[in-house]
């Protein structure tokens, strides 16, 4: 099977509804490449360029994309292959209203500076910076409510996960029929928290098979492969309510594969891996729950 | 210069005090070896032993010892060298009251497992875990308010971080003449987070280091240097406020060392390293913000 293209032209949207529109449908197994733009449509291309307030239509998702015969109950899976940078320089910003420190001391919104990138490297104010591209905003059609692509979800959306890289498999619940999967926002580079709202925000090519899993597994949120863990993934008002969800996920996973009490599980989390944080400057904020893979084979 | 030896029978705290009588008295470079007592003073030693409610006493910290010319505005350094466990069971336990799933339902409280230790490794309910032990309490005297061994605060105390091992070394803010440093709560094996409010709980031997540092930088929080990061450390009543913290901190240090503005070092942050949990289950909570080494030479 050759590779499809979906290009942000063909369709992309703003908000995560439980109906949508596909932009294309695709079998099982498909290997894609989706063309994604910056999460700010271009708008800034020097520093002289800033943005005084978070656009209405911000993080356009490439998509949605309907995968046939995904059902709700079944899990999607999205292996990443290779995220390509395909424009010659990201940008960081400030804005306004938004950031872990906004409105603190001597911290200037808005502001923004042009990342240059060459080579698989990136220059911010002459430092140079090792690329190591993330999907920001990943997701598929939710349950009930819409999510703008501003919002993580447990239908995932703007997670701004570091995870969410080459080389690792997204898993996400199937609400609807078809999945409608999209993504987009993604970053040249960024730091687990974003703090200050945003990586080295960047138009690329992503390359990913997508596939259908058939499982038991009552998947309520999205979980993420990498080569060394599987980890789950919450988002919330706070860090910690979304700390004991991702926490309350991997008990469960655990307990499951070594026939352990609720309790027990609880215990083992407390001994192996751990809590990370994905980002803590959107309107619900991210964490996830690590487990090393000697002890968590293969949860689904 | 041979090793010294402080054990927890010459002195041991309950609570880390501005005013405190040093158990002991060495010069800066000395080279000791601490012994401490698992957090619970040795109360679980079976399943059965359970924990009703937090003891008024707990992590016993061996010390203070103070560091012969240590004055405040010096940084207080100590180099983490090996960690031997010196019994052959930790202990995992649940407490009313505590952890981050606390009341959830299937979350039974109080339990208690013991944790058996051979050549390197633990077993929990069979599973084999390698050990990695931590330090869960270290701290100096603080400036003003008094800390029992359960808050961690800007001197140190219950920390529960797991970079506090063996290969990194601590840096904490001297508030009091001889920064009267005191350690124990040490954990065989555990997760970031802690979530079930404990890791493995164990008596240690600590080989360390201890220096003092006259640097022109002010050092208001406890900072760690693992071999490829530099990550601030800063505890508060929410994970997002510690989060703030070592944030801010974070920031002051990249600004001094590539002379950026205090808004360009945000940014920085925000594209390199990140934001990490230490943990989310003592009165105050713990969060850290790691640089890797490239990024931030020698902060101090």
């Amino acid at each position: 099977m050759s590779r499809e293209s979906v290009t942000h032209e063909q369709g992309a949207i703003y908000e995560f509804a439980p109906e949508m529109d596909p932009t294309a449908t695709v079998e099982p197994g498909t290997e894609l490449t989706i063309e994604t733009r910056d999460s700010l449509d271009g708008a800034v291309q020097a520093d002289s360029d800033v943005i005084e307030e978070i656009p209405e239509e911000v993080n356009a998702a490439t998509g949605p994309i309907a995968v046939d015969g995904a059902s709700p109950g079944d899990v999607l899976e999205i292996e990443i292959e290779e995220i390509r940078v395909v424009e010659p320089a990201g940008r960081v910003i400030t804005i306004d209203g938004f950031g872990l420190l906004d409105g603190q001391p001597r911290i200037e919104a808005p502001e923004s500076r042009m990342t240059p990138i060459e080579d698989g490297r990136l220059s911010f104010e002459g430092i140079d910076v090792p690329i190591d591209p993330v999907i920001g905003t990943i997701g598929v059609a939710p349950a009930e409510e819409s999510y703008t692509t501003l919002v993580p979800h447990d239908h995932g959306g703007n997670l701004d996960t570091t995870d969410m890289t080459a080389g690792h498999t997204a898993y996400f619940p199937v609400f609807q029929e078809g999945a409608l999967f999209a993504m987009g926002d993604c970053k040249a580079a960024m730091a687990d928290g974003e703090m200050c709202g945003t990586g080295s925000e960047v138009a690329t090519e992503i390359d990913l098979t997508v596939d259908v899993v058939e499982t038991d597994v009552q998947l309520e949120r999205p979980l993420v492969e990498t080569p060394e863990a599987w980890k789950t993934i919450a988002s919330a008002e706070t860090i910690e309510t979304a700390c004991e969800l991702a926490n309350r996920d991997v008990i469960e996973l655990l307990a499951t594969e070594h026939d352990l009490s609720t309790t027990e599980a609880y215990m083992l989390s407390s001994l192996v891996g751990g809590l990370e944080i994905s980002q803590v400057v959107d309107p619900l904020v991210t964490a996830r729950n690590a487990i090393p893979k000697a002890y968590l084979s293969d949860p689904l």
